[in-house]
């Protein structure tokens, strides 16, 4: 296995110790927490890495697509969230992926309700509920939670599997994480309480972002978290608080190819590194590192632009020299390529393919 | 084959009409123009397209990347030029290919050349040229051109293939793609003369952009153009003027899966349509469709944000509506899918793989 400075660039490099402190260390949390862990595998797509996380103990996973449920299904995970609300052209092929393994399903609406009871399947299905973030989910305020919950209840096949939350407010910035985990927490138990006053069994409250759970005082009441992005961190989640630049696992090593007087150009574009724009006002989309080992961006150093392959460092840097960029939002970097360079170290010791297909 | 209206979403479908009509004009284009067409396939990735191209007329094809280079190559495509400054870690897999192709490489810099005159291979390199874009490219009034060519021309196994350029700046808006286009003409003819009343042989001067060939008058002097995005075309080439809503070929459909008082979330999100922000100052991050086949937008109704997999709609849409958007920048979405869907009007006829690999 060679060296990472032999690597042809761009590669996407996976820092392991990194990601087994992190995944040791989120771990540790949910158990101080009291809540079971379900690591939300969108951010990684591995199936290595998956296993690593079931052998700290993960209680299920979650996912984002069907194609990942798919997935990672095959590689003999049997307990799988689908936390998306449901896409009716899919249902199909969630009924299939439901005959072989415990499938958890979301709505957050009559309609998606009303195509499940159509199916006459046999699906577990949760609430979404929106605790704050304003992007999907059920109002807790409204009668409808309780409405959609007896449906399930009461339907022959369908299970009234539990609530459901993504606090993904928490990502405002960092003085927003604490109020929007806690704000979460109470939204979901709160209403679970009601739930239950009202005679409905909830079997699980279900929570989850990374920087919630970095932020969050105490989670009396949940019942599992999900968070996903921690097994690698990035720079949104080092100016959220949640990590340390030490911590990010996920690295793109890239070339400069190009130098002018001003900038540079490396080959680490929109098609590497993803065009998030990362926190609110920061700029740039992607840092470079001074020293990976310690840790240490260049100071000032960034990415400012990015077309399909090529990408614009604010600085002019000899042709032929190789950075390593901590990207703003790892979860969209990796979807990028197919797959990790695992490295201890600068040395790489294996490589870990990611499944990014969609279908 | 199923109708559009069945297929599982999200989907990337690809209207064949439109695809071969922009594949006629530009070939009718470039054909007016006097210059051979020499597509870029990084917007599209897909083996059956660049047939499509090579079976109008097309002299050879570009890429952005070796992997690129390969999957074209193995497709039988034997005249590549990959437009992006060399990469040395990648010159062993160059030098691979340029045994059984021929393959052109793209250099700006003294030490990319001193990297392959170390090679000892046999290959033939275009100089890039700044045109006026400023992100990559010799400066054409410094020496720096002519002593780099004459590097090339003297050295025993390189070739001095021509000079190179890409009018980036034509994306500056509207009023910028004929200045654009006309400054990348002029400055690349005018040191194609010097170089040649200096005693260089310069086989080929190779330009291109899709705003710029739509807006050009005349391309005296200029040998062969590179355009790429005219296959597809999206909403940024609308707002430039290089096409109409009715020519764009490449759309993702959706579905509405969630609806709440004031917006709708659908099942595209950063990885089916890319975080790309489309022209400057428009805001969005895709159109909806009002009537595909009339070729006419919904007006007002966009994606006004983009989580992984969720986008969010600025209207309360009915909950399983399915959507047809029109993206910002077909290159990028295309890059996240697997396929297209090959459509004729409603009905799917095909289904085409897009290369989208990276290694």
């Amino acid at each position: 296995m060679p060296q990472l400075d032999d690597l042809p660039t761009p590669a996407l490099v996976l820092d392991l110790d990194r990601l087994e402190a992190n995944l040791d260390r989120m771990a540790e949390r949910a158990a101080a927490l009291g809540v079971r862990l379900r690591p939300h595998l969108k951010t990684h797509k591995c199936v290595e890495i998956a296993r690593l996380q079931q052998q700290r103990g993960a209680r299920g996973v979650t996912v984002s697509t069907l194609y990942e449920a798919r997935v990672f299904a095959d590689a003999g995970f049997a307990d799988i969230t689908w936390a998306f609300p449901l896409v009716p052209s899919r249902l199909d092929q969630a009924l299939e992926l439901a005959r072989r393994i415990d499938l958890g399903l979301v709505v957050d609406s009559p309609e998606a309700v009303a195509v499940l009871e159509r199916s006459e399947a046999s699906l577990a299905v949760f609430l979404k509920v929106d605790c704050g973030y304003h992007r999907a989910g059920l109002d807790p305020e409204s009668s409808m939670p309780e409405k959609l919950a007896w449906r399930l209840a009461g339907s022959e096949r369908l299970t009234f599997a539990g609530l459901l939350s993504h606090s993904g407010h928490a990502y405002a910035g960092r003085a927003s994480c604490l109020p929007a985990g806690r704000q979460e927490r109470d939204v979901m138990t709160g209403l679970a309480d009601r739930l239950r006053a009202a005679g409905l069994e909830v079997p699980v409250v279900s929570v989850g972002s990374t920087p919630g759970m970095a932020a969050i005082d105490h989670l009396q009441g949940v019942d599992e978290a999900r968070p996903g992005n921690y097994a690698l961190y990035d720079w949104t989640q080092v100016r959220l608080g949640s990590c340390e630049v030490a911590d990010c696992a996920a690295t793109v090593v890239t070339t400069v190819v190009s130098s002018s007087a001003g900038h540079s150009v490396v080959d680490a574009g929109a098609l590497a590194l993803s065009k998030d724009p990362g926190p609110a006002g920061d700029g740039g989309f992607g840092r470079v590192y001074a020293d990976h080992a310690a840790g240490r961006l260049e100071p000032g150093l960034r990415l400012t632009a990015l077309s399909q392959e090529h990408g614009i460092v604010d600085a002019p840097l000899p042709v032929g020299t190789r950075l390593r960029v901590l990207p703003n939002h790892s979860c969209l970097t990796v979807a990028q390529f197919d797959e990790f360079h695992v490295a201890r170290g600068e040395r790489q010791v294996d490589r870990w393919k990611i499944w990014r297909g969609r279908d």
